[in-house]
């Protein structure tokens, strides 16, 4: 007997999303605010592009970089500009609880697929205990429990990793409610065994050069950054193991070498700056500090690469 | 010719602070919201215990762990029950651009001594070139130049390194803004080098391990957590080197020792359940998530441990 028994499932909790989302940009006008028109037009193209649906403020959209009224007022404006919120995932964690715990409260309110929750990442080496602590408050604070909770695990820049130990724990909890994971380790080994030991969860590899391994392995898809600029070849693939086509790897690798030129240099800068070139609009390129604008000699670099590998954006 | 010699001193600039300075806990009440009540008696009384000032919002405030709006109302209720501003640095550093602006802003308009400010810390790798246009824009961004900023380099919690480089940088920008740096490293060669390469600047060791071998190199005293319940002996360890005393050594020994039995475990809970053990003040053991109130186990092992070196705080 499983702590699932013990929890009635929510007959209106929503089914766990899967196949390709996008981790959307925060394009930003020169006072580097969130600009809601170019990032309504940026979403929309990417789920015209092939992806299920968008992630707003996650690690590519550069969440941390600001302030909760700024996050809330730019899905308010994509909300109000007709984007759908069952095609949202929406990034709410924070270091500071109260600040996660208004970000889902928002984000619920408006009918999202759900909220992608990173752990606080200031303090280091938090047991799993600790960081229970800190999802399951915020939890209890919302006022709705008929959500999809999904644990966004990225070490190399929370340094607080989400272990397989604290997902089985939040699942024991709140089995109708915890949806699944993104794992952006990079590590497969990482996503193979949550594959394995959450066979209940919807498991996204953070990467889509893991995309067909994870679908091979009963993974829900990708939530990957480059779906920003590639969705429609990493569509392609997740549709093709669907329907059980041949020649997936040749797909897989084209798209992890894609991946590879995107990754020059800080991949945020990279695809801004790709998008700035073709479309002709020099304020993509901004980003907000910590992160720069990428270099002169880079952008040469990945003109050069994008040409060579004819990896251009369909223009709308 | 330097780059000081471009910029003229403001003369309303204030002087680098100096001294003893505690990184003051942040009381929670039972809902987990700062305790403006405790917070005031606690600030008082380490200031009466001997520290030239506060910081409130470092660290060992649990800063990150609250919002914006909570950090504000903590600071203007001090402010209300009388603490002076003038004894006060206020953590302003935050990931968020416009958070650190924001908070930077309304300690200033409150006469504060300065701000000790964190780069942002959710991006790694960022270089000193990105994180100088970080702090350049936050400065940019105030109504005053009149004030004093202090960095605050952490490594182990940031994983964004503040080199010699990047001070460097501000100082040629911000010669009568920059004031100085606290070195969290914990790293005697990183405090030296400092010391060494910024001889205009008041440099703290982060740990009061450190306060005699850098006050012997030029430093400025200490910022240091274990302030908030050892402020007496640091600051008689303070005075002491500015008279010329002897048997420096021999205190910085002792002070050292007590603080070992406070890393015992995270200190911060340690220091709350001290402090509520030898109050009668249950309520002080609390933390916000992602930290934990000490262990109980833990509690009994750093009671014993207390006691066996005549540990107690100067009860008022």
């Amino acid at each position: 007997m499983t702590a699932r028994d013990h929890v009635p499932a929510s007959p209106t909790s929503p089914e766990p999303i899967r196949g390709v989302w996008c981790p959307a940009l925060t394009p930003v006008d020169d006072e580097l605010r969130p600009d809601p028109v170019r990032f309504v037009a940026h979403a929309s193209w990417v789920m015209a592009e092939g992806c299920h649906g968008i992630v707003v403020f996650g690690t590519t959209g550069e969440a941390s970089s600001f302030s909760v009224e700024e996050r809330i007022a730019l899905l308010d404006e994509a909300l109000a500009a007709g984007l759908p919120p069952e095609r949202m995932l929406i990034g709410t964690g924070c270091c500071a609880l109260t600040d996660s715990v208004r970000l889902t409260r928002h984000a619920l309110d408006q009918g999202v697929a759900g909220v992608l929750m990173l752990p606080p990442f200031y303090f280091k080496g938090a047991s799993d205990e600790a960081l229970f602590a800190s999802y399951d408050l915020i939890i209890q604070r919302q006022t709705r429990s008929d959500f999809g909770l999904y644990l966004y695990h990225f070490p190399r820049l929370t340094g607080v990793p989400i272990t397989s130990g604290l997902i089985e724990r939040v699942q024991a909890a709140y089995p109708t409610i915890l949806k699944g994971v993104k794992d952006s380790s990079g590590d497969w080994t990482n996503t193979a065994t949550l594959l394995q030991r959450c066979p209940d969860l919807a498991v996204f590899p953070g990467a889509e050069s893991l995309l067909l391994p994870g679908l091979e392995q009963g993974g829900a898809g990708c939530i990957s950054a480059s779906c920003n600029v590639n969705a429609r070849a990493i569509r392609r693939l997740y549709d093709g193991f669907a329907a059980g086509a041949g020649d997936l790897a040749t797909q897989q690798q084209a798209i992890a070498a894609r991946r590879e030129l995107l990754q020059l240099a800080p991949q945020i800068a990279v695809m801004k700056q790709m998008i700035a070139d073709q479309r002709g609009d020099p304020g993509w390129r901004r980003v907000r500090p910590p992160l720069l604008p990428l270099a002169a000699a880079d952008a040469a670099k990945l003109e050069h690469g994008l040409a060579a590998m004819d990896f251009r954006l369909t223009l709308a």
